[in-house]
């Protein structure tokens, strides 16, 4: 998708990918290395004015290599604080954006000792390469405890008191290199096995959304970045609590697409680009569903003009995002049902998911 | 602009063009070869489900070697009837869509005769291969019909009386493997030496609209349609008349990219492709301004967010489009100032075509 924008901007892209066949491959040349491959990030970097990424488990070693070489957004220390969970809440904490209760977790101990005062539930994570609920654990009772030191323990963890919030949000921004900056309305996002299923836009909460774009200003601006940022956070009775930050475009901001002025990709590629932003007006109610692990046949054939399917050419595997759909309808209850209604229909294949390799 | 319709919805393009470096061999892999080798058509159709075209000068006979062998949209009868304007006005007059008075011209005699009948000015025209204002001159008064012969003469002509016309209109249809039928906005169209540099959507005037509706029904309905079609048409003192109709997507659509629902280019896929439509639905006050034989710096760097630049990453060329900005705007009037200062941008950069190859 960021390819696609960068086409139509009139850009050539060349990726370098680790995967045997990524979607990227579809719009560039694509460098097939490891990302800390020396050689091939040298090939890269001679062969673009500009580089840019968006995964967040790129090593920050990669980009190291990448900076001297070549003209390098967002700027590397934005995904070497993203990477690690202290370092993001420490970042949080340091411009006053408030976040659940925390602790590190070194052994066994600290983690007896933390859920005490954490209490019941907690969420124990790795504090490095968590991806879509995995690395995490809630640890419920007692009884948890060893499951989770099992299971995660040995690496750096942070222990997380549960947060019982209302809902889950994201805002989404992008600054462009001369520091002006812009967001797209605040996004609700709804988590299965924490794996994002549905986002619905705009959030009909004037208060909520301006807190939310202050935070997103703080971070854009402390960050020096350039280029599209993305805030999760909670709405909890305590208000918004900052959950994690991703130095890139974002699924909850894939209904941008259709549903915005301008896309998240096309204002990334901007901004990276050094070219001005372009509108992130909201057209009309928009949702978001995921389609994960494969895309149902009534999905595929959905004869409702408000929708719109992105395939992205991957290979079917259990728990994969193959694609979305965007709805965006004239009013939020019919862009809820629509949701509800496509939503179904990927909770019925669901069954089939263990069929997949 | 089809090639990233396609691949967003899943598909994986393949694509046949003569040209050295066609912006298409961004999105997919191409055969380069002329649109009659048999041999490059049945590799094209052997390695393809479906098959479509988006020039209208691709030979007929092309289409005719491709069709047993493939399954190919639009109809190839809808291509031939386009590619000469005899056929073309005939199939308007045969579905009672008016149409400018015209005369078959095959000799200087029958010219002479023609222009005695429709009177000054008259615009006489090649019956085929006609593109970008090409193959047309208009006749003024009895001192041109020497050049215009000399310019013309030999192949089949056809003249044209001169609409005294108020506007340009295009309406852009697509029609489904099943029938079902939509239509974008009635779009108008200004055009300079016979090229397109502006298009304004949506037309305020329903009543005209819904002629120009029906007759895109009549015409989608009449040839079997499947994909995009597009009748350009004059409003005169007399009502609408159809000046000429593409079987295909339309650079008069280019604006449906940001400015409806789906696009045509995404319809088009859909319809080839034995999906259902989507919506048609229209954003807001659009406007497109062409960049023809060069795309102006201050374009490029423009800073206005409610613009999208397309750069189509052609070789600069005097007259050729190689790229457009779209304009989405909540009024007409701020759309059309946007318009009226992006073509002043672009006609300051005129004086610089005499420069291009």
């Amino acid at each position: 998708m960021l390819g696609h924008a960068a086409q139509a901007l009139g850009h050539t892209c060349r990726f370098l990918d680790p995967a045997e066949n990524p979607p990227a491959a579809l719009v560039g040349e694509t460098i097939r290395a490891d990302y800390d491959d020396s050689a091939a990030l040298c090939e890269l970097a001679a062969a673009s004015d500009v580089v840019t990424y968006e995964f967040e488990n790129v090593p920050v070693d990669a980009l190291q290599t990448l900076a001297p070489r070549t003209v390098l957004y967002p700027p590397p220390d934005a995904l070497r604080l993203a990477q690690d969970r202290l370092s993001e809440k420490q970042l949080f904490e340091k411009l006053g954006i408030p976040v659940p209760p925390y602790q590190i977790v070194d052994s066994r101990e600290d983690l007896v000792a933390t859920i005490a005062t954490l209490g019941f539930p907690a969420v124990l994570k790795t504090r490095r390469y968590g991806y879509d609920g995995k690395g995490q654990f809630v640890i419920r009772d007692g009884g948890d405890l060893d499951s989770a030191w099992t299971l995660l323990g040995g690496r750096p963890l942070i222990a997380e008191a549960w947060v019982p919030f209302e809902r889950e949000v994201s805002i989404i921004g992008a600054r462009a290199r001369d520091g002006s900056t812009r967001t797209w309305p605040l996004t609700e996002n709804r988590h299965t096995d924490g794996i994002l299923r549905v986002s619905l836009a705009p959030v009909d909460d004037a208060a909520l959304e301006r807190v939310a774009v202050r935070y997103m200003h703080l971070l854009l601006d402390q960050l020096d970045y350039v280029g599209v940022l993305t805030l999760e956070l909670f709405v909890s009775g305590n208000g918004l609590l900052a959950n994690e930050f991703a130095p890139r475009v974002h699924n909850s901001g894939h209904w941008t697409i259709e549903g915005a002025a301008t896309s998240q990709f096309e204002n990334h590629v901007r901004a990276v680009c050094g070219a001005p932003l372009g509108s992130t007006r909201c057209r009309d109610f928009v949702g978001m569903v995921n389609l994960i692990g494969l895309i149902p046949a009534a999905i595929r054939a959905l004869p409702d003009p408000r929708t719109t399917l992105h395939d992205y050419g991957k290979t079917a595997r259990a728990g994969r995002k193959l694609g979305h759909v965007t709805v965006v309808a004239p009013t939020a209850a019919e862009r809820d049902r629509l949701v509800a209604d496509l939503d179904h229909i990927v909770n019925q294949t669901e069954d089939l998911q263990g069929l997949l390799p």
